[in-house]
């Protein structure tokens, strides 16, 4: 079953891109060269949209064998906000700050978007690069959680954690070798919570440029948790902290 | 792809059961009838398996059109336990076990597993009737937790708190409506906690018989978080109190 929406051809995506319309993730022609590859280029540079280039075959299956012209453009269910129109770093009303490195799941970004909004996090940013492409069943999946949610998408973690930094929020890696857990965290002003992916973690240069890490207290039976379910306990502990 | 093993026909089904293969469900005819049909039904009852009657069409598709003579089983890739086998109620070393009560997404499954083995859970128990069956992707899905952690099947919800409670359980049920938190739970002997599924939660009757009911601390900006992520958040709680 198709559940997303995919618009074709070199004039439907030009008109989709004037008239302002969300865009999950852009597919090109491998070997497609020129303006019209270089304006689509620049553009999803400036809105952090994924860029794929793949066969002739992918478009085909995308586009239903449509006239695509070597472009297909994937809208997307979501409206995506910009870090700066979605946090303050107000110090009356501490803001939390989801940041998702590398995590691809959808189904696992949904359960977080759940628990982000149960625990009061006030957004969620993603990177443009290796993060899942969200389509109806994502939603679904967060019981519209994903909807309800400010996302908002960045190049990289790196520049996410900066621009959090410039607000004014301390960033805590999550890191399963990290010697604080959160539950001893002193909460003092916005704070931003990194999830890294189960198989890699957070990310070395990430993890360099947080201001601490943590982790959660557990045994050593097993490597990890569900990510979603870290996420969760994490942001379940940091709740208990602004409530106060 | 298939990652679950099959075994049809009158003659391998018995021997399957005469060798002591963990069967994770039974596919019949819905026709069926005399003998053959009493002993299987028999056996699936003593032994908390799911029966399912199917149509014939079913039963060629999972024997791929072998002479399944009108039953097919699938092995199951784990080994179930008694509860009596996996619980003492000692109350020297704390036990906490995990009652699933209609869910059904081994995807959540699994991560429960992940969760209990991180936290101390000493096993968790099913429902033979409306649980989802694992095959070899929810293995994967748990991380290899699935194989790690005892799994009982007892045939409802029901009959496993009673069980719990005759051991010194004292039987928490997950519940929105709940009036304490559990972080405020005061643990004093061996905790089974009870989860039910995202749609309905934990059923009116399994509330009842119940010792208590406890919920998560949460804003009200969404009905419910993912069940997984829920059961994490619980037994990271009990965690930090068995640990004291």
């Amino acid at each position: 079953m198709h559940t997303s929406k995919y618009i074709y051809g070199r004039n439907p995506v030009t008109e989709a891109i004037k008239e302002g319309l969300e865009i999950e993730k852009v597919f090109f022609q491998r070997e497609i060269t020129g303006e019209f590859e270089k304006y689509i280029r620049n553009y999803c540079k400036q809105k952090n949209i994924p860029l794929s280039k793949v066969p002739d075959v992918k478009l085909d299956n995308l586009s239903r064998k449509g006239n695509h012209q070597g472009v297909v453009i994937q809208i997307s269910p979501l409206k995506y906000f910009e870090i700066e129109d979605v946090f303050t770093g107000d110090l009356e009303n501490i803001e939390i700050a989801i940041v998702l490195d590398g995590i691809t799941d959808v189904r696992n970004i949904g359960a977080i978007a759940r628990s982000a909004l149960a625990f009061k996090a006030k957004g969620l940013i993603m990177s443009a690069k290796g993060s899942g492409a969200f389509n109806e069943d994502a939603i679904k999946a967060s019981s519209g959680a994903l909807l309800q949610l400010p996302i908002c998408r960045e190049k990289n973690s790196m520049i996410a954690i900066e621009k959090l930094q410039q607000l004014g929020f301390e960033v805590l890696a999550s890191d399963l070798k990290a010697k604080d857990l959160i539950e001893d965290y002193l909460i003092e002003g916005p704070v931003a919570i990194v999830l890294g992916s189960e198989d890699k973690g957070v990310s070395r240069e990430v993890l360099k440029v947080s201001d601490r890490s943590i982790k959660i207290d557990q045994s050593t039976a097993i490597d990890s948790l569900n990510v979603s379910v870290a996420a969760g306990i994490i942001l379940s502990e940091l709740y208990k902290k602004i409530k106060i």
